[in-house]
């Protein structure tokens, strides 16, 4: 049967229609505009590609409860015009056709797991480092949840005592997004991360920032393979300093035989959010 | 059936035999020595108290991975004589039954799940804050152990600008449990945690540390209750100040509908790692 990913993401919208197996057969790609607007895209491209069924990685913060009474609903996000906004009876209603939904970086660690830089393991991480910072986790093909969703992007970390940089998340300030996500690079330079990539400097702080998630990560979650990717990382030159650090941070307690097979690169070139969101259908 | 559990502790071994229902019908402990001699108190209350199967919650770390060659094993401690020593296969060999081995904190976050604070909820973490802080967590009834186990007890976090004490991790020095374990305490202010009771700037601090923890722990897991228990959480008023500032921290972005309700004390009045240990056996 034919199936539907949709990758809802703050900026664009990537859709596509594929083979159970992952396969990609047609994709198309929209800014992320108003909700009516947005779908209105999304309607089009299903008309003309019909699907047995549809999964939606999604931005969020989205309630991911089903218990809940606003299950499949954008909860508090910055973007107004999608503040309650119910993505899952809209795409139902709009295209009739079952509709499995989990986070946009839940939808991407699926990928992997199943297609890419997680084949091999039982358990990984994927960590999205750019406009802003998110984690999925996926343990034995299983998106894990919670009782809403993990929001890991936000976790409280030790500011640098040479970094001034007062954060830019809205909600926490300081937190790892706020210190260490593409618009903080681009707020404490002056410059884009791109433009800074030969300052050694710039790279050493991100590092110091991202090792120290990861070494929380790897204490509350015991992951078997973490994937770092995102616009950030796209400077392959921080992998090393961030497998470095986090050596430095565990400090042996806890055992990681390889680093460099346990801190990759993502293997699925940015689909891996449209295919994880295909591959939601046949995981749920 | 009757079933075994054993709460294996660093300090002190709890053993008891009960029904599978959870109740105990017989109990003992004794100080931890060196393996062989905790042992052979083990196989003696045992052989006075037939079981056909045990659970044991075991202080670690300890290999929890069933393809590893040292699954039960416990692993990089600094109790010397307990380094490498196999657990597991030691109390299978004993006692001639079915051995469920699971971490300590785990298996007392699976009796408050089962049978205590937790009852009413689908997931729930249990946070031990005592000579050492560990927590575990358990989700539909099963514990949650990932590639080897969690350790969350070793999270970073950030130390107050007026805290000078180094933290006594001898891994992380100023980590969580180096900084706001009953010795962390004991050696900041040169006296037990029990005899500053009335001291409130020795409680805001330890708030401080351990509502940044828990900050964390949410926005990885997401869970929906957190259970706090252990030797420092004794001292009740850290109860109303934790929340206060975890509420703080969180600052709304993830919804906690009621805090009161949300981080809670346990119910199981120190029971909970031995029944803990006993419901290993009908969960696994």
């Amino acid at each position: 049967m034919l199936i539907g990913g949709i990758e809802a993401g703050g900026t664009k919208f990537v859709c596509a229609v594929g083979e159970e197996s992952g396969e990609i057969i047609a994709k198309t790609s929209f800014p992320t505009e108003e909700p009516a607007e947005t779908f209105q895209e999304v309607k089009r491209f299903f008309h003309s590609h019909k699907v047995e069924a549809i999964g939606i990685g999604c931005f969020g913060p989205v309630d991911l409860d089903k218990k809940s009474a606003t299950y499949g609903m954008i909860l508090n996000t910055p973007k107004t015009k999608w503040k309650q906004y119910d993505v899952l009876t809209k795409l139902k209603s709009d295209l009739k056709v079952p509709v499995y939904i989990d986070t946009d970086v839940n939808a991407a660690a699926l990928a992997e797991y199943k297609y890419g830089a997680g084949r091999d393991v039982n358990n990984c991480m994927y960590i999205t480092v750019g406009t802003g910072i998110g984690a999925g986790y996926v343990q034995d093909g299983e998106t894990y949840v919670g009782k809403s969703h993990p929001e890991m992007g936000h976790v409280l970390i030790q500011q640098h005592k040479d970094d001034p940089f007062t954060g830019c998340c809205p909600y926490h300030g300081n937190c790892l997004e706020g210190l260490a996500s593409g618009p903080a690079i681009e707020q404490r330079y002056g410059k884009k991360g791109a433009q800074l990539a030969a300052d050694r400097n710039v790279w050493e702080l991100e590092a110091y920032y991202l090792a120290q998630a990861i070494m929380n990560y790897v204490l509350v979650l015991s992951p078997e393979r973490i994937i770092l990717g995102g616009g950030v990382m796209k400077q392959k030159q921080l992998y090393p300093l961030i497998r470095r650090k986090v050596l430095d941070l565990v400090n042996d307690y806890v055992g990681i035989d390889n680093v460099d097979t346990f801190i990759v690169a993502p293997k699925l070139h940015d689909e891996q959010g449209v295919r994880g969101a295909m591959a939601l259908v046949s995981s749920d």
